[in-house]
């Protein structure tokens, strides 16, 4: 239980440093029979990399998923499927700057206090360079889920102070891979792109929103008492760096409704139940109702910034700090895919209990 | 995994419906020769009763918690503790019209998605009564906590729209129990207060938000990657009945700051660690930090209103519904002890993982 | 991960101690809708019951299962099923002279070691009345995989030197409980039950041998590397107080065959695929393979002696120990429920497993 | 949990197949700061390996293993340890005429039945080849528990008929490593060695037993009920391919003795309490009591004869099949040290949360 496996049947568990050989993991408990699309992971991946634009960071790790079993003539077998991404691109030099200093706002300070011990090079197992795997193993677990049609769309709702305005809708979600920032509305993700570059040249960083919409799910999945659905999203979701926040459906603002307000009205025309609102965000009593299931999640600015800051070095002593390497300046638009991949981690394996049950 | 255990190392595996036999539980993993203060434990206990003032249900359901075992001349022995407490107040027949009816916003459609089976009486094991035996463990948990001089305080921040304008400092903690809302400030809570009753009389129901803040908590606890302090905080508090949003630290705030503002900057005076702002929330990199641990947790307003919905019974033919009975109009002062606990069974499991690995 | 749950999806936490209140515990994953035929379980507890013969120890605790919750109109609901079973025959001062003594091959010294602390009263936590809960959900696991016409069926094959000398085969099995000592073949009974008694006038114990069949498994069951089904079945047996072995199939005599003798020749008459042997035992590469399943569990002799022994008390000072109290002779007989209870939870939570990847 | 991860606080995930990429693991848990000695890794690896004599199977696989994550300057940091063994020795050829046979007594039907896809190629995932991640995993533990001075000799006790017959003490553990049988008794050895022989010009196979040691364990170490000692060694040791049976101390010759002769008396000279006898096998109520651990494992032979066998093909038509491949005669000499790392999983794991409950 040192925290690196997500999942109870369908589990990850993910290694790797951003500067050692490679990250990666192994995903234990897929069903057999399934096609790994290969080039559908890879596009997944692809998402995450940096260097994608010119508003993120220009390294370019090609990041070419590599798969070491469990798949046997492009099915898998049952048997545990290991994958790995080689670190292509280490620059060690970069960091050795870094390997006495806490860095404000990081775990450098946090993971010494644990382990006693640090791999200062790029944050180590910091790093989000670990979310690789996740994509990985998110992506296999939407092939799997296609066969229930459940599909999950997210995009970035808000960057800095600049926030979607209007309501979005299904039809907006083709927009999302047509901009920069993964924007369903166009004229808001200019907004947005035109902010990353005018805080860029501040040396600064922004944070933001990513909301999520998981279409498809089946009423009954989730676990009532601790295991409710949307608190196992909240965890999925809080795993991920950087994330400060986590709400679905009305979320904060049902503080603002009345009883009679947020009540979501049932109705069952031609004997198919709907409801006539969604502020449960299409799970009631921690179990999904067949509404979509829909949230929030809120990005904290990135901490490496190239503005000088005053910290301590690892003897306790004053020293100060710009963190020059090479960073984004919001790192939002590239967790889109990450926030999909734990999401489909999450229904994915509620689907299989669920299967065991019934 | 059907969802009524949580922990690792300090186990709470939970029974019981709210008009069968007994709520309780089994806590698996308690260090031996801890001393069980029961005062403290019924304490606790007492202040999510409901029937505790006139601004909630009237219930008196004395909630006694009766230890089956693993306490052998009032210390615990290793051995697991078994707890429960009896049902005084059931009173089935007032549930009776509720057998085919799925009440708005309920988790009556979806038990029944789920299980095909539905215990109806006062939402069976979705009843918030589960949540007693969270605090039973939860105190116990703090009780083994002291000897670390960790201590949990949470209260209620907004109920409605009517919320706390300024900082709560660790003096206005005293306040709390000394107002029936569970609020530090007393202006605000006779503002509240007021609210509720006004509410009451239209016969709808309010939400709310409440914060809690952890002291103590030393430097290295947490598990980086998936199991995160703030991620496994979250997935506690999401756990919680009418829980829709979690955010530890900054929060959803954080979006409109840059990294530059955001970033808490670190000093060593006297070679003690300091940090000159708190926006993470005492966590860094998934594991804590040494200051102050604080989240707010947002509830949506009670399901259960005295005003005529519409809605469809399970026969999908459409039918009103009032629900009567005994509700509270804000269950959010009464959650404050479960918030607590919840947070307590967190900090434990993660200090004997740290004990483990250190 | 305190050692008191079994399962992974038929998850069982027991609770109690001998002189405590009560012992009991909770199943978690029992799917809704399965009847509960109290009496079959209440015929299986009894069977461990002591007081059953003139062979076994005479006190008669009623041994009634109470069920509080997760049972509703007779049927499960999914929600975890709590269970206890009171411990009416408390007599507290049967044991005071053993609480500064550690009883030779007893629990004492090691709990002590391990705990700090002892409840000395009838060995506490370590006696085997805990084996009440596992006979509950054991029953229950039985009465769901009824549906699969999976059966289980242990019965005494040795006692001290007395072993069954020809094959058991199916028609045996209904002498088993025909006779006190629950073995297939009514002559080698009658030496069991004079073997035990002329070892009870010397004040000296028996251990002996179970064997347990488990048929109408399918194939496919267990899951290879670490939790084949045979070493899942190991496990639940030797977590059997005083169990010294395990072995299936062929066994410990494996060794002294040849491959040629031991591989089991397939054949398919008509489609249907046969095993012309079944040296295996059921389970090849740790899945079942449709054949019965089998093995056999050594118990060793019980601790609890009449003749006077010499140890130490928790001073490290010599003293000589003599068990009065009410002991067995021989607990073997006591034990096929226990046996088929946890055969019955190891194949249930194998099953929801296949049922989910599948 | 399917199948793949062994242990709770230090966690081995393993993958792979026999003629796959590579096979490998993921160690989570390992407490940071330890020094890895790669040296005694591939030590332990190379006594696993094939091809080590004339006796065992002429591949020569080099199986050096390559760290992937969680050791920086030659020390663990607290992030999970991946490896890989990459599987130089491919030759797929050699097993396409099985593709749809079922070998007798093999894994081939069961993993068909439990998959409905097989990787065919040498065993695929049931392959013995995944032990190696196990041995790079025990060594590791073996490592950390050296501080410990926590020690594990296993050897082979027994081989088809030929069976050591004296005590085997401390000081016979230097000759194991002096002979292809690792037998501790040199005439033994030499008859061992000499059945082999014989048996190979048969093309039949044997099997055998391996008795392991382990000292310097603590007294308190296992938690009682279900997850007693003796029970986790017991799942381990069955979980290792072709294991058919498990006993500790007395095993199953308790069945044979009475109470008065199995209890082993204490005494306590100089106040070091001492076992007047072992047959407790360092383990009472589930608990060690710091006298030696020990315990056998029997083997059954190795499935894959040169001896025409009738056995039938994937439509259910009779066949025959002839395993020529390179096969051993007997593979429990290079069962050795898999025997030691398994134990050594299951001690370190006990260790680790030994320290977090006191």
């Amino acid at each position: 239980m040192a925290g690196n496996t997500y999942g109870t049947l369908f589990k990850l568990t993910t290694f790797g440093e951003s500067h050692g050989t490679a990250v990666g993991g192994i995903i234990d408990g897929c069903p057999s029979g399934l096609i790994i699309d290969v080039d559908f992971v890879q596009a997944q991946l692809n998402k995450r990399r940096p260097g994608q634009s010119t508003i993120v960071t220009p390294r370019d790790e090609k990041d070419r998923v590599i798969f070491l079993s469990g798949i046997y003539e492009g099915k898998t077998t049952g048997a545990p499927i290991a994958f790995m991404v080689n670190n292509e691109d280490q620059q060690p030099k970069d960091y050795s700057h870094l390997k006495d200093t806490y860095r404000p706002s990081h775990a450098d300070y946090t993971y010494t206090a644990k382990y006693g011990i640090r791999d200062h090079r790029g944050s180590g197992r910091a790093s989000a360079r670990e979310t690789l795997s996740r994509v990985v193993a998110g992506a296999i677990a939407q092939l799997w889920l296609k066969q229930y049609k459940i599909s999950f769309n997210a995009y970035v709702a808000q960057i800095g102070n600049i926030k979607i305005s209007k309501t979005v809708n299904l039809s907006d979600f083709a927009e999302v891979e047509n901009n920069q920032v993964r924007c369903p509305h166009k004229d808001t993700a200019m907004q947005m792109i035109a902010l990353i570059k005018a805080t860029e040249v501040e040396g600064d960083t922004l944070g933001g929103i990513i909301s999520c919409y998981i279409n498809g799910v089946p009423p009954g999945l989730g676990e009532p008492v601790f295991d409710k659905l949307h608190a196992e999203l909240g965890k999925a979701m809080l795993s991920i760096n950087a994330v400060k926040g986590f709400e679905y459906g009305s979320g904060f603002n049902a503080v603002n409704m009345k009883g009679s307000e947020h009540n979501d009205l049932m109705s069952a025309e031609n004997n198919k139940v709907e409801f006539l609102s969604n502020h449960s965000g299409g799970i009631q009593g921690g179990i999904s109702n067949g509404a979509p299931i829909y949230f929030n999640v809120a990005f904290k600015p990135v901490s490496s910034i190239k503005i000088k800051q005053s910290t301590i070095d690892t003897n306790n002593n004053p020293v100060d700090i710009q963190v020059n390497g090479r960073h984004d300046v919001c790192v939002v638009p590239r967790a889109v895919p990450i926030i999909e991949a734990m999401a489909a981690l999450v229904i994915m394996d509620f689907m299989l209990l669920q299967k065991a049950y019934n």
